[in-house]
């Protein structure tokens, strides 16, 4: 089978994504799939379509050169939209830049590649928070799917574990570490630095913005909690309903405390159904070494699930020393996805 | 679509997957899915078929009342092949005990199974060592699974998660703790306990056998060990190959020790692929806090994968105070076979 594929979006993460693509081609061919790229969008680069396919490497090297990709295209375009009708797409990758508040455009470019026929896939957190039922019932009336395995965890399965491998348990909560930049900052707090140098830190090494606002205040967390009881449970969850608390109110003097009693603080997100009713929270918690959340240290995040199957489950992403996270990462949780979908 | 359920072996995790089956009845039958009991075959107890359905209630009764269960047979039957083949099953599930050495008579039990038509479900890790290539390649020229989720880590999802939600990936190495008696000693130890006296917990706790060298020697590590790298790699391994090494030469000295210095000996099992060659070990380690494996105490255990795609990722079991492992996790592994067989 052929996969016509459509970027809308073409930042790190989705050239990240063109490049596994690119190293998978042969992977992907011993199982029977191949591909093209038919359609890109780019925020400052220009668009381009070509439903015979388009020159991917040369795509990557105008737009990392900052060139516009238009003199790709088989005919002039000039927007998200047009790219994707005119893409021929079968499957359509989302991560363009979204506004937080309404998750626009980018729930509009979902709704027209679903009622295109084509496939969705995102790693935009805010879509799932925003537009998970209308557009998972969308996908179900087209017949195609909308995946989103890269919005919590980057792109360690976490959704995917919990659709194909927990059949038929019932799941009554969650608790884990979702925010990096929080958890490197109270991680270099407890080895002695202070809160604002921890900060600038996570923005030297490109993990926090200039404003860490959305991370300190646990926003971040809270979106990602709220994506996945809406998943989960389905149960619309929304950051507000989470409502955060940040780590800011936490010093230096309160982390040295609790080093000395053998505790920790987390910025500890989790949920509880009881009922069809889902309360969540974000905010510091001290945990001492029996909780799973202990051991996570600097961008090691993870979870664990409570079900009525089995014992406690945690899924861990570890930091390591020949790999960095990030939009390769992200990257891999796009690219499941498709493989999922097209193998289903 | 109703399912014909044959159960070879009917002893603790046999009987808490029946127990399970009428517990999610209703959520089957939510997803169109019916089943019966069609044959069992205990070990003390006789056995028992009936295409049209057995009654389980009585059977789970006779059985724990240490009666037979001939007497809920259509007609007379005397051994484990003619229950399966006198049970029409769509599905065998094999609890029977097995010889470790050569897997029998289970890989008999599952050949006759497959060969009439029906999928076969087991927890027994020695299967997979004796008998995975073979099995599988039968299984798949029925046009049937073989399958064996409970086989490590109880009944946590770990094969369907590498089944399922890593495609494409590359796996390179696991390192993990798989074997809880081990775990639950030299935790103990840590605590100052000494080895005579956690082994005799472990055993009055059920966990461990009255001869304990099958865990403290390794070999019950190196079995799951010789069953990851056969499945994930499709590379056959033995546990011969694993060579393990067991606990008894760590001392309580050694372990204060390891305290004193921050760290803690841990029964680590690990296996790394480089080409076509897997090289594979159990043995005691030194490991320190930036170890995913560091924090798992007593009856937790777990493993951390390496992969092309993502940064390390860890499965892990933790005990939890309202539910107990052991037959009733193993079940729900043995469970979810079926359901992702049912549903694939």
């Amino acid at each position: 089978m052929h996969y016509k594929l459509a970027f809308i979006g073409f930042g790190n993460v989705a050239r990240a994504l063109a490049r596994l693509f690119l190293r998978k081609q042969g992977a992907l061919e011993a199982q029977g799939i191949t591909f093209s790229f038919t359609g890109i969008s780019t925020g400052r680069h220009g668009c381009a379509v070509n439903p015979d396919g388009l020159d991917i490497v040369k795509a990557l090297e105008f737009v990392e050169s900052r060139q516009s990709i238009n003199s790709l295209s088989l005919f002039p375009i000039t927007n998200s939209l047009e790219t994707i009708s005119h893409s021929a797409a079968d499957v359509m990758f989302e991560n363009s830049p979204v506004n937080k508040q309404t998750g626009q455009p980018a729930i509009d470019h979902i709704r027209a590649a679903l009622n295109l026929g084509m496939h969705a896939i995102t790693a935009n957190k805010g879509l799932v928070v925003h537009g998970y039922r209308e557009l998972t019932a969308l996908a179900k009336s087209k017949g195609r799917q909308f995946r989103f395995e890269s919005t919590v965890l980057g792109g360690a399965p976490v959704f995917s574990v919990f659709r194909e491998t927990f059949p038929l348990a019932e799941l009554s909560s969650f608790s884990g570490i979702l925010n990096a930049t929080t958890n490197i900052i109270l991680s270099r707090m407890e080895n002695g630095e202070d809160y604002e140098d921890a900060v600038e830190y996570c923005q030297s090494i490109g993990v926090a913005e200039t404003d860490p606002a959305n991370d300190v205040d646990g926003w971040d967390a809270a979106i990602k909690v709220a994506a996945l009881a809406t998943v989960l449970w389905d149960i619309p969850t929304t950051p507000q309903q989470v409502n955060p608390t940040g780590i800011s109110k936490i010093t230096s003097k309160m982390i040295a405390q609790a080093k000395a009693e053998g505790k920790r603080y987390k910025l500890v997100c989790s949920a509880e159904k009881v009922g069809d009713k889902v309360t969540a929270s974000v905010a510091p918690q001290l945990v001492d070494p029996s909780s799973p959340l202990y051991n996570m240290m600097n961008s090691s995040t993870g979870i664990t699930f409570r079900t009525d199957v089995i014992l406690d489950y945690s899924i861990i992403e570890t930091e390591r020393d020949d790999m960095k996270g990030g939009p390769v990462e992200t990257a891999y949780g796009l690219f499941a996805d498709f493989v999922n979908i097209v193998k289903s």
